[in-house]
């Protein structure tokens, strides 16, 4: 690249948001990562700067318009245009649904699913003027399937794929790639070790996801050409049933 | 039936809604009607008591948690159990990704998807020490595609479409059939009539569906032995494409 | 009805396909009911009889061309119009990749979807110049996923339900209903009471499909008006995981 | 790498199987390539030879069991391991379902699908004992969805993807990367050049598909590591409309 480019991901604060960072620093893009509070994004920005790349942390509340809105203007401002954005927020969490109250089923839809709706849009006002640039929208299986309490997630994940869906039909023609991935398997976090010991198991024999590979993924669909573009990619161990 | 039943329909505003409560009165069942001014009902309940059958009206804002946990327990209370409730609520906007609010994002969400959560989790309440009922969730297109410049739209209606699934898989178990609708083309409703009147003239080849149509299709849902119970049902004009 | 009509069903030798000859000839249909050897259907055409309706056997292998022209003419020129047609063949066997034979494989085909096409042409050419009638595909769950060793049996499968699509987009719009059913659960036959005879067991709590209510969806999918059909219908018990 | 490794392609015949092979090739691969006769296989034989690989052609009839099963021994035996196999052949023909003769029907599902099930099967055989090794057949649009008119093509397609589905499921835990592709759109061939000019002419905006782009999206899926593999990949030029 001879031009200075931004990578945004939204949701830095697990693995996978870290490692698509990384991957894409290491081609020179200028990795711009938030989370709800920048101090924690501190270890991964000297990580990449360690790596050579470049880095920005940003504590931004992915649910606020206003902080949205301010995040993307800046960035396009003071750093470089925004080339490839990413959002990764998570918020899985279950409940029968006699036990969902409203406060969560809220909550999980603004963050799962809301702001990756501001997110995109924002980012989409940045590059339909320059006709390019890429977007891509973290989903799981729930994204395709209403498990047993997971309404609220299910739900979610379910709008956030339809955002991706439209915004890749209108937007594709305008020569902006929207992706959607469907990541069907436990990753390895530092939460499925703690938290699930059986499944972390696994990762001896590759049956977790690799948050480098999910990366590596993210990376291919960006350097898709425009007449051969993916629009939903699914990623899942060997040994996953589904 | 030996014991008074009630029917509810959030959302009985248009034909559809209507035509819902009139033939599931006609086979007994106490109409419980809503939407969010109750006056507008009147029409529709003295027709349901013109054809011999019993009804009520209620003004009721469905994204409001309080008016909806209020609404099933007065029915419950004074009124009779609730057997069937039907989520009928639309919100049916078109916008570019680009030109689209996040207050209309929202509203259309809270309209079309929360809503639905809110009469699913109360109704599911009041049935499932009955260990019986049904639950139909009205969807559309939108609810399986989502197509340039529905991203609001499809987001609520994926919303809900995950929702409905993840009740069917925890509540069939326990003796509630929760169903949920693909409606596919236009409705023979006010709306096209003033609004699409190339679609409307249709009508003469039966080529948009009739509100009474649906409201059979809902009925055979309902009245489906358990042994045979269907999650999601379509329904689409004969000359209709997809 | 006014006119003498048939009911062809396909592949009679199973619960289903006598349920839904008996369900049509409550109706007044003439059922013409196939399998490979007629003897075998005397007993339904009796009890059809019994109950007062009218009903006639034909030994038909469903894989022939020339059985499937001539059984398809002789009907229509000395029964009545076929109005509705049913194929109700499965092949439901499993085997490993490695240990499907090219002949099972074939086979499997032959039964569960050549000779879905060779029905469902002969009835369409029928049907086409009156512009009317309904033709039924019967699905199952390996029509929408290939499960391990359902290579053989999920293709068929998944072929005939893109028969059932192809042909609805070309002849709904020419008066002609064409369905597909997913038949997903055990259905309460002799084979699964004497082979699986836990699953069999499930029947007392109506958890295997009872053939007689598979028939009545059959019906219902028939009666549809034409401004609102339905395409796909899933039937499931209701402790049925999925 | 460091021993010989073989990728095999049925159905070389088109740009895409010719580009697949190039691709691997030029990572290492011994590309053995078919179509039914062998001599139209010569230019694309000199081309890898010229770019510095190593290519063989066969004329092998994909239907014909003794030709596959001969074929995969014979390259296991005198040339390689075959570590990578890819179905490619089509078989696009559009006839109105009563225009439809069982001749077609049958010649269609022999090639798009028993060919595949053929090459399953045969290099799994091969690749179990070394618990490796990645297949992938080649979809279409129609493998989703059956058109009007697509009866006979939409069926071999749906039958190919419930094969690598069931494959998958049985072989990825025993280490095998069974993939299916979707390619929706016109690709650059010569076909679409000779009879569809209006659609060619669109290559100038890259709104038909580069042969040697779906070959990258190939060489992509079979160098993925096991933790974070993809089963299904679509591929679409920017401008397609679906």
């Amino acid at each position: 690249m001879n031009e200075a480019r931004a990578l945004l991901v939204i949701g830095a604060g697990d693995a996978t948001g870290g490692a698509i960072a990384r991957r894409f620093a290491r081609e020179g893009y200028i990795a711009c990562v938030t989370r709800r509070t920048a101090d924690k994004l501190a270890p991964l920005v000297q990580q990449i700067h360690d790596e050579g790349g470049q880095a920005h942390g940003f504590g931004s509340d992915a649910r606020k318009e206003e902080d949205m809105v301010a995040l993307v203007a800046k960035i396009e401002r003071e750093i470089a245009p925004i080339e490839v954005a990413v959002f990764n927020i998570g918020a899985n969490v279950r409940f029968g649904i006699t036990e969902t109250t409203s406060r969560v089923y809220t909550k999980v839809w603004e963050m799962a699913c809301f702001g990756g709706f501001l997110m995109g849009r924002e980012v989409a006002r940045a590059m339909l003027p320059r006709g390019r640039g890429t977007i891509i929208f973290t989903g799981a299986t729930a994204s395709l399937r209403g498990g047993v309490g997971f309404a609220a997630f299910a739900g979610a994940k379910h709008a956030l794929r339809a955002l991706a869906q439209s915004m890749a039909r209108e937007l594709w023609p305008q020569g902006i790639h929207v992706a959607h991935t469907v990541i069907d398997g436990a990753i390895d976090t530092e939460f499925i070790r703690s938290h699930f010991p059986d499944r972390y198991a696994l990762k001896e024999r590759q049956g977790i996801l690799s948050p480098d590979h999910i990366a590596e993924a993210y990376w291919q669909i960006h350097r898709q050409p425009r007449d051969a573009w993916t629009h939903e990619t699914e990623l899942r161990p060997w040994i996953e049933s589904w």
